[in-house]
């Protein structure tokens, strides 16, 4: 990182182009240059294809109304499927967690995207997610169960904790994603939080 | 990176941001999910802003038409520079290791930016880099020396024993940068090469 420090970067337009690219997540300067020099190797037409893909994507895709996946149209694809459980709904943090349980390709429910979980130290708080959205989701009846299935962490937990609140009046079943030893995981290298939730919530042995 | 594969990300155009993201190096398809979603969370114009900084980048920015440096000038600030010294040529891979070697602050000669060394596994060859301009450069009365500052790797190898046929007929000086045990290093956990090559170019003890 020094050298980035110590010398100044030869053209304005290079530095700005590295300044941009650092504001990537993990992605510090010294990487940021890296990846502009490999830009700057390219065809001028690739480069605009790269640039006019981000901003198509930026003005294109939308959260959709009903869950916050993002889609191009007013309700996603999982929403506007008719062959979809709309009684279930599964709340995650973010578009990737769903892609994870899309991918099991099991669960036939509903999703709410929260865009994000409860975190002071990040400056996110209750008003910055996808809450009132979920609350209204939850009155109606068409949904029996919502599926807490948020990031093992203490600002999981608050977040899930936060939802059960709000959710107290609602009629809805609500349950979390079971907490315990991993498929293929040793014993030993468990945690001990993990350990202690798959004993406690230890089931039926079925062979 | 299992459930990328398994699941159609649900937008076409957040699929086409992360295939071009994905075009970065070092960037794969699971990373550069991550990278388009925090564009997705960002204002319009941030994205716009960075879009453009990459396409004012590649059409505002050319090679120095002495050295190769990437510049916005016809010529570099470096070869422009009337305090530097023409005499001496400096012959590196990349503008990276232009930049090392400038934080150094040490160095006052000039560079020639080869833009990548041979490497027939990634289908380089001696066309594809700066070689000719260099061979016209060392053929003027100005040059004096040439320092190959080339990777210590088989391609760097390469591509200095090329150059050094090619310059064979020149007057200029060749010389290489010192391979040897760096500074702060423990001599046992040298490797060999380094280790006989400090030892095969030993130096009088100035203390």
């Amino acid at each position: 990182m020094a050298y980035l420090r110590a010398v100044q970067i030869p053209s304005r337009l290079i530095e700005a182009a590295v300044d941009q690219m650092a504001t990537l997540p993990g992605v510090g300067r010294r990487t940021a240059l890296r990846l502009v020099l490999n830009m700057l190797a390219r065809d001028e037409e690739r480069v605009r294809d790269f640039a006019e893909a981000m901003i198509a994507m930026r003005e294109g895709v939308k959260p959709c109304s009903v869950c916050h996946n993002p889609t191009e149209e007013e309700v996603c694809n999982l929403c506007a499927n008719p062959h979809r459980d709309g009684a279930t709904v599964c709340v995650v943090e973010d578009v990737r967690d769903l892609l994870a349980l899309e991918s099991m390709g099991e669960y036939r429910g509903l999703y709410h995207v929260l865009g994000g979980v409860i975190s002071p130290m990040d400056g996110v708080g209750p008003a910055d997610l996808n809450v009132e959205t979920l609350v209204s989701r939850a009155a109606t009846t068409e949904v029996k169960e919502v599926i807490l299935a948020l990031p093992a962490s203490m600002e999981g937990d608050t977040t899930a904790f936060y939802l059960a609140k709000k959710l107290a009046e609602s009629e809805v079943l609500l349950t979390a994603l079971a907490r315990g030893v991993a498929v293929g995981e040793a014993l030993q290298y468990a945690d001990e939080a993990t350990l202690s939730s798959s004993l406690l919530n230890r089931l039926p042995y079925k062979g």
